[in-house]
């Protein structure tokens, strides 16, 4: 007899909408008459293995919504990256409880997780279904259009560079914004959707899918501020040279060798310090301001987009139709089916689990510090509806009375 | 004959709502008959020894409206801090322009510019009426409930750490967020308002009013961790020991003994992740982050309070109206009057300028590193309408099957 149970987790970094996708899952679930309990595991993986489930069948439906618009992981969530042993310990809770169907929100090792449970189920005959569920503000998993959570990130950092923009213009000098995605510049690259006129910064674009050298980018920096009078300058924290090693530990070593060194490289302000100290000192520019967005442009609630709203929550949704309603694991993905419309599909997990994507040539300028036409059309319908605007007094000179 | 001529500049740092207040100056002053041309000086102070003015007699009403509603300041700032000799060059240019009226919008330096400009044309015998409209996101101008520009700041200080500390709560560790505010700590208070469930963060809040020991706060944060198995701590730029040294020099002293030195000491992420290496090495927590909220939490666009605009924008209109109906230059200055509700008086520029607030000891809970409820009650309504709330799964527990 069935057992009519479910589970639900969420893994790895929290995004502004992880939990629509969550409440997708528990809503969707709880009208089909096949499903009597639905489990919910605290702190991803973790909560599994040490059997620390919630119930989410007495959950009201109006407070799931009320969940469902705020930001982070409502479960707790994990960075535990499981191994085979871990994966088989999952397996043998999920066996226990008499789980039927498994859903894990997460990025690539999130998909590689449920790939691993799937194969144990398998092997041991045990009916499970396993569905990975796309999450990510990265949008490095491959297969998708774009991934849910990645959105409110862009619009974030989007809306961040407007800003930032705004303040340069009205105060002249450097400014080096360090933004998340240490392999794919997806939203690093988001920045260019702040830029409204065409001295608007930023100016230059700096993403992991190119090699960053330090000469060319002083010399890229001294250029446009001798152009503009001002340089606003968007970096991926995963900025390497042609080696594949980071920036940050290279100038943290030209640091060491001056008496400076054991610089953090991760997780804290010193990417933006060191490419600041070195335009001041290289450029002898005074003004130089450097901001890490860190965990703000991941977690800042009142900056989401109602695109990524939508699609978070049917991807949660879609799971548990192809869960109930099919006869395959795999991963929810997002294909785009028109300007602007999507459509859900069911991939392989091994499509999915442990790849990484990066940002297509096709979506970076000849220049290396750009985006193209491409990648703004791709983005735009996704940072939603009420993107802020930035207007501008238009020029009428008076003639000088002293100074003429 | 009058000149019909007045001046409008704005100086310091932006705001998310400075352009409402010289908006509020221009559209004002374009209904008194009085007025026939309102000149805007680029770039502040900088831009009137210049004599670089524009004229917004001849922009539309229309786009002033939009430009309003743009962050940042719209004809631009400067951070000169004008000496007695600079001033007698401004009022050179005032008289050389036949202005009659000169408004200035900005913090308590600014305030003192314009007391100078206003005692040189005195001296002169030249009919200028002088005014200064407040403006700062530190909220440390005396004779006011708060300052235009603060409100927006504060909101966005209260979403990041409701973000931060939901963030924190999915992937339990140490958070420690660096908010601006050199001496006075309303904007870092301000991340109290982020707080909802009596177990949110910021779980520790550390004021410039108070003296920083460091092995106090690593006893604090050491017993919230214990007791909750995470903390999120909100710390002033300003934060200093007894003796008035920041602390993010004596750190940086500390580790230079180390070899580690020359590390700057403002504009940078330094004060952040010198805090949290103490954390990591002295209370051996794994998982610690430190974010600087830098110029994020002062131009982000799309965080604003609507009190704060419509306020921005009245203080800019009292002012003409003080400037043309009254007789004598002043500070306009708000005064809180209901709850919610305010009006405006003139006070003598000498009362505002070069003068600083820092927070009243009623607004800082005995502790040291909380707020108090009337802290709480002063800030709310200033945050304005439509702040995001965050809710939970409230706790239904599934009892164990292996491990019972």
């Amino acid at each position: 007899m069935s057992s009519g149970k479910i589970l639900v987790a969420q893994g790895g970094g929290p995004t502004a909408v992880i939990n629509q996708s969550l409440v997708g899952v528990v809503l969707e679930a709880r009208r089909h008459h096949d499903v009597r309990l639905v489990y919910g595991a605290r702190h991803g993986v973790r909560g599994i293995v040490d059997e620390d489930f919630v119930d989410l069948t007495q959950e009201t439906s109006h407070n799931l919504e009320l969940v469902a618009g705020t930001p982070a992981s409502a479960l707790g969530s994990t960075r535990d990256k499981p191994d085979l042993a871990y994966c088989q310990e999952i397996f043998k809770v999920l066996q226990a409880h008499r789980i039927e169907h498994f859903f894990y929100i997460g990025g690539n090792d999130s998909a590689d997780t449920v790939r691993i449970v799937a194969d144990e189920a398998n092997k041991a005959g045990y009916p499970l279904r396993s569905l990975h569920i796309p999450k990510t503000i990265d949008n490095d998993l491959v297969g998708n259009d774009h991934t849910p959570g990645f959105p409110s990130a862009a619009r974030f950092v989007a809306q961040a560079f407007a800003g930032a923009n705004l303040d340069n213009a009205a105060l002249p000098g450097v400014y080096v914004g360090v933004v998340m995605g240490r392999h794919a510049g997806f939203l690093t690259a988001a920045s260019a959707l702040g830029k409204k006129f065409a001295d608007d910064g930023p100016h230059l674009i700096y993403l992991p899918e190119r090699t960053f050298e330090l000469e060319r980018f002083l010399a890229d920096v001294k250029a446009t501020y001798e152009r503009l009078g001002r340089c606003v300058i968007a970096v991926s924290e995963g900025i390497h040279d042609a080696s594949g090693r980071p920036i940050a530990a290279q100038l943290a070593k030209d640091l060491e060798h001056d008496a400076h060194g054991n610089v953090q490289l991760s997780g804290n302000g010193a990417l933006a310090d060191l490419l600041c100290e070195e335009i001041k000192t290289k450029l002898r520019i005074k003004r130089v301001r450097g901001d890490t967005f860190g965990y703000l442009q991941r977690s800042f609630v009142g900056c989401v987009s109602d695109v990524d709203q939508r699609e978070a929550r049917e991807v949660g949704e879609k799971a548990v139709q192809y869960a109930l309603w099919g006869d395959r694991d795999g991963s929810v993905a997002i294909e785009r089916t028109g300007f602007y419309s999507v459509d859900y599909r069911l991939q392989p997990l091994e499509a999915v689990a442990g790849k990484t994507r990066t940002m297509e040539d096709g979506f970076i300028a000849a220049s290396g510090t750009d985006v193209t036409d491409a990648f703004r059309l791709y983005l735009r319908p996704l940072l939603g509806s009420g993107m802020p605007d930035a207007f501008r007094l238009r020029p009428a000179p008076v003639p000088k009375v002293l100074k003429r």
